[in-house]
């Protein structure tokens, strides 16, 4: 009976009756606690924000499934050698494709002029169609994909950019220049890495068109702060709609927050639901058991 | 050689190279005229705002082609005896999709909390997936159909009412009923009609869900205004976002303006472009002249 380490404290009122539910679900005869005896330990679920960070003791562990779809607090952890798998929750895919869909429709009919109107100006200027408002998202992974997938639905033209090649998508340096350079509305949806790290920066700010939008719910060092606050205040960019950042909280002095062509919103663009996150870590328990290789293993060398 | 009367004269505009290149492209050989000898007019391509309201002279005039959506300013003329036809323009439909698909997000995800936050407020809250948020649609036409599809791919449960029967929605007064009491999100697509006038007055207001949300880009008349003011004062109803009014541009002093839960759009839901539009007219007069029925004729008993 395979014993499992729940190692994410703050997490465990919201799993405490789902995963052992979804265990059950998946035929399984397991032993869940929230504290064990290191090496007794046979799968970690995890999240970066847990306490427990030497993986050392942990021997017998055939996998640490990290509860979050970001592993970057953990992928560099020198003492995790056991196979290490992200969170691809359908319930985390949706609520992304909800925020990003929203976002993008909210800067294309230029809904902030009606929300805040104080002058009561009555412009029935239309805007374009959605698709002339063509549209970029920066990594093609499951998010990427499954947005543009519902973009498209609405007719935006899309353009993906991934790291590495995937049909139907640009990538690599002279890609992403031609990515940005059409891109009225701009979608960051990379992983962390190093190689990621301030991928936005002034140069590539200066790439898109004038008055090019910004979203960015995938990972804040994913675009250099200053860089953007200066194009934004330059007016080469319009607007950034942010949901992910450096520190966060955001921080009570940070100028995004009273910038006026800046919207914060508080890390909700995705999050992952107990319920279908408890099914997707019990599929993989039920794989380890059967010999079966993990979903969402993380790759080491890319870094996620 | 059919003699067509474009008797619209605010969107000659608009209309002057787009027209006569539908007609070519459909293969009609025609006069298109801003001013004719009645009795010599084949297609009258019309707008309700046009100066022409008398039609009793145009004694050889095969139809009256809409250009836009709503018939009700037209309709009732005693003098009309020619076939009417409304406008369903692609574009249009697609601008109604965006605006409708735009705001039922904005208002599923909470955006206006992060809009306008001077209070810089750091709430994590995630909203429910659109799954679990149902949304209703009253008046399952050509336009409600579009948004329907639009918003059923993004996992909301969409009920549809309609006034005639129609596989797969509700209709009638129980139907209504059952449509209201569900809607967190209320859509009013209704044809502006005697019956439709005022048809969410107090007590059908008052069928909704305590908070729901309601978005009117059909027609103004549609919600009693006073009615709508109370049940949002009374704080039944949570916000109504508005694009049609009965008086347009909406008045200065109307309190719509005003009201912290009202947001106004300037009529820019659904805008006839004239591209796609011109085709659709060019199509009519093609079927006029092969004696083929035309395209969305508007049912004078029903009104639209």
């Amino acid at each position: 009976m395979p014993l499992i380490l729940f190692a994410a404290p703050d997490l465990w009122p919201e799993y405490r009756d789902t995963l052992p539910a979804a265990l059950a679900e998946a035929g399984l005869d397991t032993t869940l606690v929230t504290e064990a005896d290191p090496a007794a330990v046979d799968y970690i679920v995890y999240a970066p924000a847990s306490p427990l960070q030497d993986f050392t003791p942990y021997t017998r562990t055939k996998a640490v499934l990290n509860l979050w779809a970001g592993v970057e607090r953990i992928v560099g952890n020198p003492t995790l050698t056991q196979p290490l798998t992200r969170m691809v929750d359908p319930g985390l895919t949706e609520g992304m494709v909800e925020w990003v869909t929203g976002h993008t429709l909210r800067h294309h009919l230029g809904m902030d002029r009606h929300i805040v109107n104080p002058g009561h100006v009555w412009d029935p200027t239309c805007p374009p169609l959605a698709r002339e408002r063509p549209v970029t998202i920066l990594g093609m992974g499951a998010l990427g994909s499954a947005c543009a997938d519902a973009l498209r639905g609405l007719n935006f033209p899309v353009t993906g950019w991934s790291r590495t090649p995937k049909p139907g998508n640009l990538h690599g340096e002279d890609g992403l220049k031609q990515a940005l350079s059409t891109a009225q509305i701009l979608i960051t949806l990379l992983p962390k890495t190093p190689e990621t790290e301030n991928l936005l920066n002034a140069d590539r700010l200066a790439l898109l068109p004038k008055g090019a939008v910004i979203l960015n719910p995938g990972r804040g060092p994913l675009i250099d702060d200053d860089a953007l606050l200066a194009a934004l205040d330059a007016g080469h960019i319009g607007h950034a709609t942010l949901d992910v950042f450096r520190v966060e909280p955001l921080p009570a002095d940070h100028p995004f927050w009273s910038h006026p062509k800046v919207t914060v919103t508080p890390h909700i663009a995705a999050d992952t639901r107990a319920i279908t996150a408890s099914r997707v870590i019990a599929e993989n328990i039920r794989r380890g058991e059967a010999g079966e290789p993990f979903l969402h293993r993380v790759d080491r060398t890319r870094g996620y």
